[in-house]
């Protein structure tokens, strides 16, 4: 009897061992994610003022090449921005963020972007960066972005951001809620 | 002797345990990866028609600013495009998929790119982007280029992107074949 | 007695397959990294010598779009480079690698860059990619990027990349010492 137990004991562990020896050596792997329980989220607003020229204390972004002519929804503008991030919607609130990166117009028959940017935190609660990159469909009510990696207290985290147009004031200014949930969190 | 078992047991267990707990939370690791099993596999074509001034309706890609000057390989012409994807190689079949992005020349003496892709999919079969970036030696026969991450179907995937030119036609049109391999796949 | 043992074993075999299916199915997750332990490791210095219009034979880097006039620290300016990596700090030592890729400088009110970098390696001793890439803020003694993704020998790679300038000649010149340290290694 007591032999019995042994061996069935044995061999689970055994089975056990293999498949913890499989989890170490084989990657590739199709997992489910539960997107309702990211391990750390964030929503805030990003507000981008467009340098006109004539506002250089308050532009928080600007062209660095302008639209070349192909159909007429600014494909080729390229702009380069250094953006306030606030825990509201309004622009004159405390930022807890900076957004540093750029966007440009692809669209040649409709508005359309694509941007790579860093979300810089440096305050007591967070210290640390996270880099979001890929197409920005900014017509859509919201789309989906990757997170693909970060550092400091985002160490090599991923994830998704979600972001809506809360407002856009023609070539002015716009602002853009973000929605970051983080599935992989290493801090 | 039950006795015996039921310690040898035990140490396994705690041993198992050990295990258990290490993989959750020491992080740094080395694993094989077996790269003849992806967990998503893509094989399609890009098209990119440049726009040249004159053909508006057809062109996918322009130039937003030109080479400079420095060498004869185009070091630091860079591209904006919205291209399509086709499952063949012909450029009027339907679009499986549509890439966006950029990419420039750095070649200072040989013909040299980067780039920073979207792959957007929008069909019943797939929705979602994945997202390759890096350097893009095209004068190779085939190169590999990242895959860092994606949202969709393809939320949070990894792997890697092997391109072969299939075909250039000055600075026309070229056309790429894609042969994307997901090794993270977590939907 | 050997029943109660039998069943104690089974318990504890049961909670442990439900520990690793978990581990299988849930991937939101956090765990502590340990930074002092990177599966592989590089120090090395990076070398850039800007275009002047005269240095043709010399020049690694050179700016496709000037800065545009928002503010005294070059805001728009956007550089593409193809940089010598060597192991010391002498620029004539025999390159282990190159740099490849670009950064803008956005700060309005002071210096400050956004870059995206492929670490290219082509030796006996290493063949594959690395990408690099976020925010840069270079006045600050050191600073961290996030390394999202590589090819080759680096298939799958993630990390973080530690930044100190090691010299500055007005814009001839800089040097940067690059320690990459790697916490997934595929390979």
């Amino acid at each position: 009897m007591a032999k019995q137990i042994y061996k069935q004991v044995l061999s689970s562990l055994i089975f056990l061992s293999v498949l913890l020896y499989q989890s170490n050596t084989v990657s590739s792997f199709r997992k489910s994610l539960d997107l309702a329980k990211p391990c750390k989220r964030f929503v805030f607003h990003l507000h981008n003022v467009a340098y006109d020229g004539d506002n250089t204390v308050n532009a928080t972004s600007a062209a660095i090449v302008n639209p070349i002519g192909l159909g007429d929804f600014n494909f080729g503008k390229f702009i380069i921005m250094d953006n306030p991030v606030t825990m509201d919607e309004n622009y004159l609130s405390k930022p807890v963020a900076r957004v540093q990166g750029f966007f440009f117009y692809h669209g040649k028959s409709k508005y359309d972007t694509w941007l790579s940017w860093s979300v810089v935190f440096n305050s007591t609660e967070q210290k640390g960066t996270l880099n979001i990159m890929g197409e920005n469909p900014f017509m859509e009510p919201t789309r989906d972005l990757p997170v693909v990696g970060g550092t400091g207290d985002f160490i090599m985290t991923r994830g998704i951001a979600t972001f809506t147009t809360d407002h856009i004031d023609g070539n002015k200014y716009f602002r853009i809620k973000m929605d970051i949930k983080l599935y992989e969190c290493y801090y």
